[in-house]
């Protein structure tokens, strides 16, 4: 059975999901997105996908889609049509297409913004094998442009990160910019040195994951200390424990940074505390 | 009547010209672009244009499309069929779509590059009543990545800078680094002191102009000095005459930098005979 998507309005066969060659997001990465996680065919933080999308279109100036109030309902239909019961649903906005090429934003009352989302099953998505084992991360040069709080389409160089973290056999990388770590590819990166959970401060630099805020109001729930700033690459290297944040992985632990084994070179405790006690919560909180 | 437009393989009336939605180009900017000129229904720097594109698809480890060998009469296709004298050819390889979104680039044997190629008709592109007038830029800030030498769709923060220009009622805006004038949004910098044409040196901070490199050959063999170095906005302000290249402006005068007239405030002498030079010689070489 061919998966359902939607496309400006219309539910479709994914294989005639199509948009127009002048669309800005193909032409000029002009385009915003957000991932959100279904657990039990329900939605993970979907407000705080929703708030945050909001954000990025505000940043840039772009409209929100006329569908924007309709976007749970949209969300839920295509959980529902595609029988998802754990995955993630992916949504971007594009500036649309003006049916031309030109660096200046079209006007926004004749062009009006593109709106595509699709779904991902991914069963075994919270029950993780690779969870238990935890990922292994190479360190690269952070050369992205400098409004990561943005969550547009310019992925270029996530990608080509992942790939330097394939050819070298480990599973992600994460980047470095003026000798601190900014976040992972597609995540926020953390430490835990002895009580202490150390992940970068908030600004242009690195997303505002929603995943981060939700796992930090946890942890400060749980009474674990936060420590909000950036660290280096050898910081992490002797820290105690090592870990991701993101939509579709939750909490992730890093064993391993540039062939260096992190701790005891096993998951430890707090990454897997976090990921249970986030799971927990989320399921609770799914809507 | 519709203008035709190359998708892959297909020529199409460009309301039919569509791509997946999980093309890479519109979820990740996984796509490189050259844009050629045309004057008198022929091609400027043809050579040029293709040999940078084979370099951005070698840098980002993309295959070269199929019809890559095929480009010169595709070029000329587009141009018969919608009666081209003057204008431009859009070209884009994207890494294609594998019907679905994956950081990881997707097999090369299994998904193909993405093709598209249309025109732009100007008519008055060489005789343009802008180059007697000069435009004029503000400056901003270059918070773009850090590979500018590959000709990549990012290119959200070069159009947001055309809009930040015409928000300020000018024309474009010099991007600067570290102090340093990088290039404008669409195109490469020049200041002229005294008898000097000053542009910044290439590396990966800046795209290698395929104009830019045949006006430094003509201004050469015009007797021209010419220093590759960076400069700054204050040394822009106080040179005798600025202007900028790219394949679909050739050179053009700027005469004024963020309110300051440069030299005269009118245009200067080197401009206009280097845009002479380039379009006499531009227009013996098209093909």
């Amino acid at each position: 059975m061919s998966r359902i998507v939607y496309v400006n309005g219309d539910y479709l066969p994914e294989e005639d999901a199509k948009i127009s060659i002048f669309d800005r997001s193909f032409l000029m990465a002009d385009g915003v997105y957000e991932v959100t996680s279904v657990l039990g065919g329900k939605l993970i933080d979907f407000d705080g996908h929703k708030a945050r999308l909001e954000r990025s279109l505000s940043e840039l100036d772009m409209d929100k889609p006329e569908a924007f109030d309709d976007l749970l309902d949209i969300h839920r239909e295509l959980v529902a049509r595609n029988d998802i019961d754990e995955g993630m649903i992916y949504l971007q906005v594009s500036r649309g297409s003006a049916g031309d090429r030109d660096f200046v934003f079209p006007d926004p009352e004749v062009t009006k913004p593109t709106l595509v989302l699709f779904t991902q099953s991914k069963p075994g998505l919270a029950d993780s094998a690779v969870a238990k084992q935890g990922i292994k991360v190479i360190s690269i040069d952070d050369i992205r442009w400098g409004r990561r709080d943005i969550k547009t389409t310019q992925l270029l160089y996530p990608s080509m990160g992942k790939m330097m973290a394939k050819k070298a056999g480990k599973d992600d990388a994460w980047m470095v910019e003026d000798g601190k770590v900014t976040e992972g590819t597609s995540n926020n990166a953390y430490i835990v040195t002895g009580n202490k959970i150390i992940t970068r401060e908030l600004s242009t630099d690195i997303l505002h994951g929603i995943t981060r805020a939700a796992v930090l109001r946890f942890a400060r729930e749980a009474q674990m200390e936060i420590e909000e700033r950036s660290f280096t690459i050898d910081e992490a290297k002797e820290a105690d424990e090592a870990f991701i944040t993101s939509a579709s992985t939750f909490v992730m632990p890093v064993v391993e940074i540039d062939d260096t084994p992190i701790g005891t070179g096993e998951v430890g405790k707090v990454a897997p505390r976090l990921r249970e006690i986030y799971l927990e919560e989320s399921r609770k909180a799914a809507i």
